[in-house]
C-alpha cells in the first residue's frame, strides 16, 4: 500500500476497520512525512509528537470507535484547543493557552479524531501578509491564506484533514492554490464558538481534505442537514450554471482556462451547462462584503487595540480605527442588501443542480502575500455552501480549482455533486 | 455621603476624581454589602476578595486613570475571564478556567474597570430553570434570567454595573424584575467573542446599571456609534409611539398599568404619544424568534451532547436533539422574514424619537423559574437597541419597568432619550 499519510481519511478508516492499520501507525506515517517536509513547507506552529503518540495509543485501546477514529486533523491556530496553545499568529497571544476546546474540536474529539497540531495562519486570520507556511510544490510561492498551514499540510500529504476558517476567501482560495478539496459550509451550520472573531456575520469554519468523500464524512460528524431531501446526482441530464461572478475582471488566464475546460468536461459528460447572469443588485455584493467585514472587524479588534495597541499589526490597527470610514448607516445598508440577495440567490439557484464559479484569481502567486479573495467574498456574504474542487493546472504547472455553490442549507446535496464532479475534474482537468 | 456601594458608577468616578474615594474603599464597601446580603440574594458563583483588593490597590497606584477607573463590574458566568473560572452553571464546565478574557472584558479592563466576580446564570444562559440567585426584595421570587445574578447584585446595590447576555429576554426581563436599568445594544455593536454561544444571530452582550448615565458611560467605553448624528432630546414636543407588541395578550395587569402610567407621564411632560400598530408581517416575529433560537441552539449544543450527554440538562438535550423539529427550510424562512422586518421596522421607527413597549409580563414571579421572554424576543430578533427603564411598581410592590427601542444603530440616541425619561419614570412612576 501507499504510505499511510497519503491515504484519505475514508481510505484510512477502511484499513483500520479491517485491522490493517493502527492509529499509531497512521500517526507515525504523518509524523515521518512532517519531519521530512516541514523544513520546507513550514505549515505547523505547534506540534507535539509525544502528545500525538500518547493520544494515538489511547485511541488504539478504545473498544468503541467513532466515525473519525484515529484520523489526524490539523487545526488552524485561531481555533481553541484544550491541550495546545492558541496564538493567532499575534504577539498579543504569544504563549496563550486557553484550556477549553472550540465547539468544533469537541465534536471532532467525540468522533474519535486525533487532533494533531496547530497550523500557521495570517495574524488573527485577518491580513494577507503570510506567516511561515510555503506552497508545498514551490517554496517561493504562498499556499494562500489566511488558512495557510491547514491548506499546505493537507496538500503536502502530511495529514488527511484540516480545519480553517473563512471570512472572505480564507478556505476556498488556499484550497485552490494547494490542489485540495475545501469546503465553506452554509453560515451557521457548524458552531463557531472558540474561533477567533473577525466578522460575526461572515466567519465560518472551513474544511480541507483530499477527497469529496472525506468532506462528506465531516458533514456527517458535524450533523450538516439540508433544507430538503438529498437526491442522487448524476452528470447525465444534470443542470449546471456557470457564473463568472462580479469579480471576473480580476481573474487570470489560468482560471479562464480552468473554467472553460471545466464547462466542457461537464458537457461532455452529459450535463447541460448554461451561463448564469446575476441580477443587477448582485454587483454590489463585493462592496457590501467589504463594508460588512470592515464594520464588524472594527468591533472585533476594539479590545485588542485598547489593551496593547503597540502589539497589533498595522493592518489590524487600521481595521480597529475604521480607516475605511465605514459608517453604521453603510453597515446596515450592506446587511439589508445582502439579506435581499440571499433570498434572490436561493430562488435563482434552486432551479439548478449547482453553480460553477472560480475559486481564485489564478495559480498561487510568488511571494508571501496570501492572495486576493475577490472571487470568494460574495459567496461568503451570501452564506451559501461552497466546495472547492481541484483538478486543473495553470501555466506554471500549479493547481487551479473551481468552486461549486448552491442555496443555503443544501450542503449535503452539494457534496453529492462534488463527489461526482471531483473525480471527473481530477482525472481530466489537467490532461 | 451614602455608602459607596450605593453610588452609581458616574457618582463614584466623580468622587474618585476629587480624591474623595479610593478604589479600595469602593471595593470594600461593595464587599461589605455582599457579605451582608449574599446569604439571601446568592448572586455570586465566584468571588475572590483577595484578588479584588489586590487589583483595587493596583488601580489606586495608577497615574493614568481610565474612564471606568476602579468601577466594580460583575460578570455573568458565561463570559470568559482570564483570572476567574467560567463555568456556565453546567457540570460540563465545573472548574473550567480558560485563561483568556472575552473581548468585552478586555475592553473594560483597558478602561480601568475592576472585574469583581462571576454571577449566577441559568445553565448555558439557555434554560428558564433558575440557579442560586434570588430576588433582592423577596427571596421567594426569581430575579429573572438568564442573567439572574447580574441583575440581582446591581439591584441589591452590591456593585454599580454588571454584564449579562440576551438571546431572547435574558437582560431586559431581569432588569425589569430587579428595578434596574438594562440595555441590549444593537446586535453586533459589541464584540461577543468569549461569550458562550447559544444562538449566533441573536446572542448579544447585555448591560446592567442603576442609571442611564452609567449605561452611556459603558457606551463610550464600547465605542457605540450611531448611524447618524445624535441630537439633544427633550420631552416637550417629543414624538413617542407606544407599541403593545404582538405578545400583549401574555402581559399582566402590572404591566398594563405601568404602560398606561408611562404614557400619561410622557404626555403630561409635553410629549406626543401615539399608538404604534405593527405591520401584519410582524405578527410572525415571535414564532420566527423561536425558530431561529431553536435552529441555532441545535448547532451550538452539538458538541456538548456528543462529548458528555449525561451531564447536559434535559432542556439542553432537547435543544441539541432538535425536539421542536425545526427544519433548515424553516430556519432560512425565519431568517429571511426577520431580515425584511428589520428593514421595515427601521423605516417605521425612524419617524419617532422612541418606541415605548413592555419589558416583562409583570412583576417577578414566585419560584425559581426565571420567567417568560414573550415581550422581548421580537426586539432581539430585530437586532434593535432596547433600554429597560425602571420606575413602576406592581400590586406586590415589586418593580416593573418599560422598554425603549429605536432603529438599529441608534443606541446613543436612545440613551439620550433614556437619560430624560428615566428620571421622570423614577420620580413619578410609582407615586
Amino acid at each position: 500500500m501507499e504510505s499511510a499519510n497519503e491515504l484519505t481519511a475514508t481510505q484510512a478508516l477502511g484499513l483500520m476497520r479491517e485491522g490493517l492499520l493502527s492509529v499509531e501507525e497512521m500517526a507515525q506515517a504523518c509524523l515521518a512525512r512532517i519531519r521530512a517536509r516541514d523544513p520546507m513547507v513550514r505549515g505547523w506552529v505547534h506540534l507535539d509528537p509525544e502528545l500525538i503518540l500518547r493520544n494515538a495509543r489511547e485511541l488504539d485501546k478504545r473498544e468503541v470507535k467513532g466515525p473519525l477514529h484515529g484520523i489526524p486533523i490539523a487545526v488552524k491556530d485561531v481555533i481553541m484547543t484544550a491541550d495546545m496553545p492558541t496564538q493567532h499568529n499575534s504577539p498579543l497571544y504569544k504563549g496563550s493557552f486557553p484550556t477549553v476546546d472550540a465547539g468544533c474540536i469537541k465534536t471532532l474529539r467525540a468522533a474519535g479524531a486525533l487532533i494533531f497540531g496547530k497550523t500557521d495562519t495570517t495574524e488573527f486570520a485577518s491580513v494577507t501578509r503570510g506567516g511561515t507556511a510555503r506552497h508545498p510544490l514551490d517554496p517561493s510561492r504562498t499556499p494562500g491564506g489566511s488558512s495557510s498551514g491547514s491548506a499546505a499540510v493537507v496538500g503536502d500529504f502530511q495529514v488527511p484533514i484540516s480545519l480553517g476558517t473563512q471570512t472572505a476567501g480564507s478556505t476556498i482560495r488556499p484550497g485552490s492554490f494547494c490542489g485540495v478539496y475545501a469546503m465553506k459550509p452554509t453560515w451557521g451550520a457548524i458552531n463557531r464558538e472558540g474561533l477567533k472573531m473577525l466578522s460575526v456575520s461572515l466567519d465560518t469554519l472551513g474544511l480541507f481534505a483530499r477527497s469529496a468523500e472525506d468532506l462528506d464524512l465531516l458533514a456527517d460528524v458535524f450533523a450538516l442537514e439540508d433544507r430538503g431531501p438529498v437526491k442522487p446526482f448524476a452528470l447525465r441530464g444534470a443542470r449546471i450554471v456557470a457564473c463568472r461572478s462580479p469579480a471576473w475582471d480580476k481573474t487570470e488566464p489560468a482560471t479562464w482556462e480552468a473554467f472553460d475546460r471545466g464547462i466542457n468536461l461537464l458537457r461532455d459528460a452529459g450535463a447541460e451547462v448554461a451561463p448564469l447572469d446575476l441580477p443587477a443588485a448582485f454587483s454590489a455584493l463585493p462592496d457590501n462584503h467589504a463594508t460588512v467585514m470592515a464594520g464588524e472587524a472594527q468591533v472585533s479588534f476594539l479590545s485588542e487595540i485598547r489593551a496593547q495597541p503597540e502589539l497589533l499589526h498595522e493592518d489590524l490597527t487600521a481595521m480597529a480605527k475604521n480607516s475605511k470610514g465605514v459608517t453604521k448607516g453603510a453597515l446596515v445598508a450592506a446587511y439589508d442588501s445582502a439579506a435581499q440577495c440571499r433570498i434572490a440567490f436561493d430562488e435563482l439557484a434552486a432551479g439548478f443542480d449547482a453553480v460553477l464559479t472560480p475559486s481564485a484569481r489564478g495559480e498561487a502567486p510568488v511571494g508571501t502575500v496570501t492572495g486576493d479573495a475577490a472571487v470568494n467574498a460574495m459567496w461568503t456574504l451570501l452564506h451559501v455552501p461552497v466546495i472547492q474542487v481541484p483538478g486543473f493546472k495553470g501555466p506554471f504547472g500549479l493547481p487551479v480549482g473551481l468552486s461549486l455553490t448552491s442555496p443555503r442549507y443544501t450542503d449535503r446535496h452539494l457534496l453529492q455533486v462534488a463527489r461526482v464532479i471531483g473525480p471527473l475534474f481530477g482525472a481530466r482537468g489537467a490532461a
